[in-house]
């Protein structure tokens, strides 16, 4: 209830340090509680100070700095996605899905209140945020993919993909966060080659990609027979439904992949997927 | 805005009748347009009859008559998903499919702002009836699939599909209705496949179901060879993760299926999907 309140001190703090302080303390409780169960009381609280202070940050009250608190989520969200463009395609996914995981595990009961809607909080607004947040995500995978204009195609299948994630990681929440983080995430990268290979048979610019993803790329070294069974078909296919050049396959995914590295107090939620 | 206005004759109607001609009247309202973009009045002029006799019928004014419509349409939807237990597995998900796609196409402006979240209309109770109609789409799924008890990977699967379906049922709207409907129900009936695919590799009960999917079909016969291409390597994938019998192929959807019969005044919006 009380995460680090800093000993009631009211030491002098600048603005920008004031509001940063009250924001922390509205994220860490926004993250593991519906909006409907914080109060302004509880954020004054976990930060040490008085309710009128938070009104005096955040006129607008609790949408305001639920708003507020989003906000800064999705900006960390939006961190998940930074990877460099270097190396196999597909572990580069794989290491965004590792961060994008880790900040739903940290942020569970905030990003599932979130996502499932109806909160007393939702607005168009706070709707828009989050759509931004999945608008980003797949802009990431565009760029990624090295296709600067996709076609509607592509387009659908990637946004399609992005609310499968989303869908996952809430029955993931759902289901005490199994199967373990680490299968989840090689499941995901999976699903993502298999439906790009259907949209492949059905789309010119896909099969481009498809064929280059298989080319960037060398067999997982950490994957066991099931799994590669299912890596080879989606490469068969795709080779079968565009005949491109016979080529290699996926990328090599870091059997323990990085959890990201996070800062501080971390917000309330919000979907890259 | 006067859809079929009775010519403001006043006759006399049951209880139960003017009832359902209000809510005829709403829910045609509410298929094409935001809710916020429907008032009492406009249902009123549309039904033919005074203000207040639609507050006489729905008190709660128009959220109470949103929710009654809703219902309606989360009816309708789960009638999409009913189809007999017989002959081939897929061609039964492409009937669904057909009819739950002209729903959305019939129900466009509704179905978008319902599923897009942040109108003032939604609330908890919304909610709920949307995710009841979801979960109806995958119980017929499961049931379909001859598993009465699915395990979380099914589910998961299965649920990831449903919410991709219903993303790509809003991008479709946003992209004024392209590909043609028929190319997205076969594109979406092949995604299923391939996920399902994928998680055979790491569920044993998905992989008796992909097996089982394979042996009640025969090739599609109205099917290019593109796509052809992607069925085959559905099931080479199933075939290599868990060696099933070599089985025939997937069924015969029929070229134009049938598009749905669906009764008078259409409702709102909600997703099966």
């Amino acid at each position: 209830m009380t995460p680090q309140a800093p000993a009631r001190t009211y030491r002098r703090l600048s603005v920008e340090e004031r509001r940063s302080q009250l924001l922390d303390a509205a994220l860490s409780l926004f993250a593991h509680r519906a909006p409907e169960d914080v109060s302004l009381d509880d954020v004054a609280e976990a930060a040490g100070v008085s309710r009128p202070l938070v009104y005096r940050y955040f006129p607008g009250g609790k949408q305001q700095l639920y708003e507020a608190a989003l906000r800064t989520a999705a900006e960390a969200l939006r961190g998940c996605f930074d990877e460099p463009r270097e190396g196999p395609l597909l572990p580069r996914l794989a290491r965004a899905l590792d961060r994008y995981l880790t900040f739903v595990d940290e942020h569970d009961a905030g990003f599932a209140a979130l996502l499932q809607g109806g909160s007393v909080v939702e607005t168009s607004r706070t709707n828009a945020i989050v759509d931004g947040v999945r608008r980003a995500a797949a802009e990431h995978i565009y760029r990624h993919l090295g296709v600067p204009d996709p076609g509607p195609r592509l387009r659908m299948t990637v946004r399609m993909w992005i609310t499968a994630v989303e869908a996952a990681s809430l029955m993931w929440l759902d289901e005490d966060k199994q199967p373990p983080v680490g299968e989840l995430r090689d499941w995901l990268v999976d699903q993502f080659v298999a439906v790009l290979s259907v949209t492949a048979a059905r789309d010119g610019q896909t099969a481009a990609v498809v064929a280059a993803l298989g080319g960037v790329s060398s067999i997982r070294p950490d994957q066991g027979a099931a799994s590669g069974a299912v890596h080879r078909k989606a490469e068969e296919g795709a080779d079968a439904a565009h005949r491109g050049p016979t080529t290699t396959r996926r990328g090599a995914v870091p059997g323990a992949a990085s959890p990201a590295t996070r800062r501080g107090a971390a917000p309330d939620a919000a979907s890259p997927a």
